[in-house]
């Protein structure tokens, strides 16, 4: 099954905000080892959407569109598929029925806005949507199949379920080449291909690709062998050789973000983290608190942005601040020690910088950054200069790279199990 | 000038993170006048980028390729471009001396894999990157100029402004029509649609359009008035109009993100502010400290997401907690008062709620959050019953809303120079 899928909206277009649903369906979609072949963004346009439907129903069996289906005349999904089909719009009784219901429900009349929702293309199947009011619809164009679901995420995603996915379960995915992925932390792209030399070859086997983001390198590794036995075996060698390689910035063959891989460390070795943050500016403790069930390993954080926070609420003293200054290693360890002492966490970390724009100096210039962690009173820290791409660079890879510091001492001592990345 | 947007990846493809590149550059075009007509992301498979580039060059003046001029084997936009341009590829003697140059200014001699950079496709034109190693390139593709960035962001920026955005200003865009911004939050797209009526009609003079993202409903209004002058009444009289029917929840005209619009107001008015955060753990005091120069308003916040932090940090009563529950206007209230009595600031904000996915309880279902202020020690407390959509959204929507609750609580006051919207 060749899978394009198609976003919607002016807004996406112009850039105010990122396409999103794309990436989720795809990621989905993956999950069922059927890969997206094309993506594409495009406006409000009713006669463009109509001509890309069309273009893209020749060379693709599913068409996923989202977005352009909502109660205002901006939304034009409805009528750029007709276009494209070559056929007209009617009312579906069945559609203004639940547009009504889900009113009802709510204790309001329907506006008359929301009867364009019920429009659907002659020929279309409707698909109902059970957490909003925009349904959605599935249409035979050319030979593809095109599914429209409406743009917000939570609706979206609860339509690619119900409907796409079921579909392409009952219509069989082609088999996909099997793959592994691998993910590092302070390792660059270069350093890499350096390391991994011919692996990397064009027509080596397994294919290896890379990709970075925040911080995060993210090696797949996909198979051509031709059995799923061969492939294996291939797969195998290639993730030993890569281990073998760059093992220090090894976190995890699974989960790609690091506040996961933490959170799940901290679980299995039954130990609870405090966070202290000047530069970050909580976005550690967010990070950690984004993983559900987090309340098991994170009782409470600190953003001491100011001094006199750093004092008053870490005990940081007030000469050591003067005589090395808010961003230093001594701080830090100071500001881990504080929040370890009044938590009673057994690890604790804490990150102190200069994120810019302002406030660098020759010799404290912006993207320095101090981290310290405190593990069972053991305290450990060190210094980074992140080149100064911008506040919110330094800020995200500084908690980044708080995180895997956290990870790597955790993973130091033996556990229950063994420490083996993953 | 028609422009379009190829991302190129295999992990974009895949999901696995989205494509920041495009919305960039794409506001960034838009500030110049040019709208972008088509954003496309694929994968790294030289064949179909080289198709892509062919089809998009025939319906387009400009098109921006951003990706796949790493040094590794899986980076084939020079090969695709030389491809689709028919002709072949030769190394670049500029290139590679630029590239040795920058590995001698790190003290390290150059990855024969970064050779690969230094290829392009004949008879483009070279474009020096001065922040990274990977070159990029302007060619001639039938009728349209191509340009290829690299895909990290801090490297397409700079690119992008030194060589795209100056060859538009030196190539001139076409005339844009004039646009407003309207910035909203807690109004939904139905609620709105009907409010403002035949004011959204396809053919209405200004076009109004909108869309919705973290709960920010955005406005645009395009004005097709034959002259700048008619443009502006027809804009004037439209956003009048729209301030008038939803005041409440206009907090912008200009800024998009709720927390610089707060930080303005904090400065503007010379109120500090603190933070205390249960289920949000650090996503507001993220989101203030994210504001370049935050420092000037922002001292201190509190992550207490345990019971014991709660009572420990903040000073809320184990009675209260006990009569009322954690997840309480009653203890938001406290968790305010605690972080304003310890911080000294004016402003307290609070946010204890159910982000899920468990938890919940018949009483205290999935999607509550209690938030509450404290402004010059005057306490107000509210609650919000937020859709079960998944923790991330509940959690993002409660820092938005806490956000926003800051911004009305300012704004009811007089302040110097007026206290309207922006």
């Amino acid at each position: 099954v060749s899978v394009a899928i198609v976003a919607v909206g002016d807004e996406l277009l112009a850039g105010a905000h990122p396409d999103l649903n794309s990436p989720e369906i795809a990621r989905r979609l993956g999950q069922l080892g059927v890969d997206v072949a094309r993506v594409c963004v495009v406006g409000d346009q009713e006669e463009e959407l109509a001509a890309l439907l069309l273009g893209l129903a020749r060379d693709h069996a599913v068409v996923v569109v989202t977005g352009g289906l909502g109660p205002t005349l901006d939304d034009v999904t409805r009528h750029a598929a007709a276009r494209a089909a070559e056929t007209g719009l009617a009312t579906s009784e069945e559609a203004l029925e639940s547009l009504r219901r889900w009113y009802a429900g709510r204790g309001v009349e329907m506006p008359t806005a929301n009867r364009r929702q019920a429009l659907l293309p002659e020929g279309a199947r409707l698909l109902a949507n059970p957490v909003g009011t925009a349904p959605g619809f599935q249409l035979a164009l050319g030979g593809a199949t095109v599914f429209a679901l409406p743009g917000p995420p939570r609706e979206m995603r609860v339509m690619l379920e119900r409907e796409v996915v079921e579909w392409i379960g009952a219509n069989g995915p082609a088999a996909r080449s099997p793959e592994r992925r691998m993910h590092f932390f302070g390792l660059s792209e270069s350093l890499f291909a350096e390391g991994v030399g011919p692996l990397m070859d064009r027509d080596a086997e397994p294919r290896v690709g890379c990709s970075v983001a925040d911080g995060v390198l993210t090696v797949v590794l996909r198979s051509r062998a031709p059995d799923p036995e061969r492939a294996r075996a291939s797969l195998d060698a290639a993730t030993a050789r890569l281990r073998e390689l760059f093992l220090p910035h090894l976190f995890s063959e699974d989960e790609p973000r690091l506040e996961r891989v933490l959170a799940r460390e901290l679980v299995q070795r039954a130990t609870t983290i405090a966070t202290a943050e000047s530069c970050t500016g909580g976005l550690v403790a967010a990070l950690v608190t984004g993983v559900p069930g987090a309340s098991a390993v994170f009782g409470e954080g600190f953003v001491t942005y100011s001094d006199r926070a750093k004092r008053e609420r870490l005990g940081v003293s007030g000469a050591l601040l003067e005589r090395h200054g808010a961003v230093s290693r001594e701080v830090a360890e100071a500001m881990a020690a504080g929040a370890a002492e009044r938590t009673g966490a057994e690890l604790a970390v804490a990150v102190t910088g200069i994120a810019g724009p302002d406030g660098g100096t020759p010799a404290k210039p912006v993207g320095l950054v101090c981290f310290a962690t405190l593990l069972s009173r053991e305290p450990r820290s060190t210094e980074r200069r992140f080149p100064a791409l911008g506040r919110d660079w330094v800020r995200t890879v500084s908690a980044q790279t708080a995180l895997f510091l956290c990870l790597q001492r955790l993973r130091e001592r033996p556990a229950l199990g063994g420490a083996r990345p993953d």
